[in-house]
């Protein structure tokens, strides 16, 4: 059993011996359980999860499950990072392809709520797990906040490129301007998945736009 | 022991004689069970509560609570309908008060803010709730969602009334406005209570006020 679980670099040689395979083998298993424990997440909450909830869905033993994580709060926090991880690779690098100033924020503020409308089934760690933690300080509390605010960051440092590009108008406040956007994607999480309302997602495009207006982007733009 | 847990009103020959004491004795019970459920609620969630766990907080026999509700979902129906009604005489009643049309958007939108901004520290059921429960139907559920579109009719209805008396533009989408609130507010609960950011209640001030001049409200109002 691989018990070193924050190991995430193999030596050369390491790699392609017998104790290179095994510890592939070992990340493998351990990819493997998060990946399920992230399912399980997004159903029951980062709070539901436990070594046992998660060995039952891996059918290993919960000693198995244990040997990986070592204990329940670095198995949610590596599920925290990996909702991250995926977070990043649908909305942030996607973006990063466009140009710098309103097409990136444009691409940022989009994949945005398509992620959003796809999780309306599954639900959003950053928001469910707010709910869940924002009344217990510890690690894993501080772990998710700590992801969301590097989001926020990102989209912060976008409105300001967009600012210095001229896209936005010099007096744009970067920091009102993403607090805004971060309510519109709060409200179509929101209405659509918890109150099932039509149009949600309409909406936050159209709110998306207004926001663009009136910080200056040209009326002749379409989201 | 009281065991009709529906019974609200009593009759005028009840009133005074023996059974009408106990009776009114049972409410009183009820009413502070209610009362230290609902302060339960917004520490551990509406999924957390139970019949063991409110006997605890109040030191009765699960029997003797058991009786007051019959059931668990009874008992969180209860304190959906508790916090609904000291939303609505926090929130609701006070803005009645003020002229039709903005002055009374304004009193609401602001009515609102304060109450979100005082649960920073206890949380909020509507939005804490949504995200226990958007994944679990049933009759918790529906009298939560219930509960929630009650309140954003009372408030679309407030920015219909703005409209008709020409204090909002009479091109105003009532229902697009009414989601774009929806998420200053939501916004204001999640970075002031779960990020800890400063100037949240700040930024949704300001929000109120892009959102207004949007719709149309002279640029000489001040929130």
């Amino acid at each position: 059993m691989i018990t070193n679980s924050s190991l995430t670099e193999l030596t050369d040689q390491d790699a392609g011996s017998g104790r290179g395979r095994l510890l592939q083998k070992g990340q493998q298993t351990k990819s493997a359980i998060v990946d399920a424990a992230l399912g399980l997440a997004t159903q029951i909450g980062i709070e539901g999860l436990s070594i046992g909830a998660v060995s039952e869905v891996m059918q290993m033993s919960k000693s198995g499950v244990f040997a990986h994580f070592g204990s329940r709060e670095e198995l949610q926090i590596s599920v925290i990072r990996e909702y991250h991880h995926r977070f990043e690779l649908e909305v942030f690098y996607p973006a990063m392809q466009e140009a710098k100033g309103l097409p990136r924020l444009k691409a940022l503020f989009s994949n945005w709520m398509k992620r959003t409308s796809a999780e309306i089934d599954s639900g959003c760690l950053y928001i469910s797990g707010a709910a869940e933690f924002d009344d217990r300080p510890g690690p894993v509390s501080d772990a998710l906040a700590s992801s969301v605010k590097t989001w926020l960051s990102a989209l912060h440092r976008c409105v300001v490129q967009a600012r210095e590009t001229g896209h936005l108008s010099e007096l744009t406040d970067a920091a009102q301007m993403s607090f805004e956007l971060h309510g519109l994607v709060l409200a179509l999480h929101y209405e659509a998945r918890f109150l099932k309302t039509d149009k949600s997602l309409d909406r936050a495009k159209r709110g998306f736009e207004h926001i663009l207006l009136r910080y200056g982007a040209s009326p002749t733009l379409r989201v």
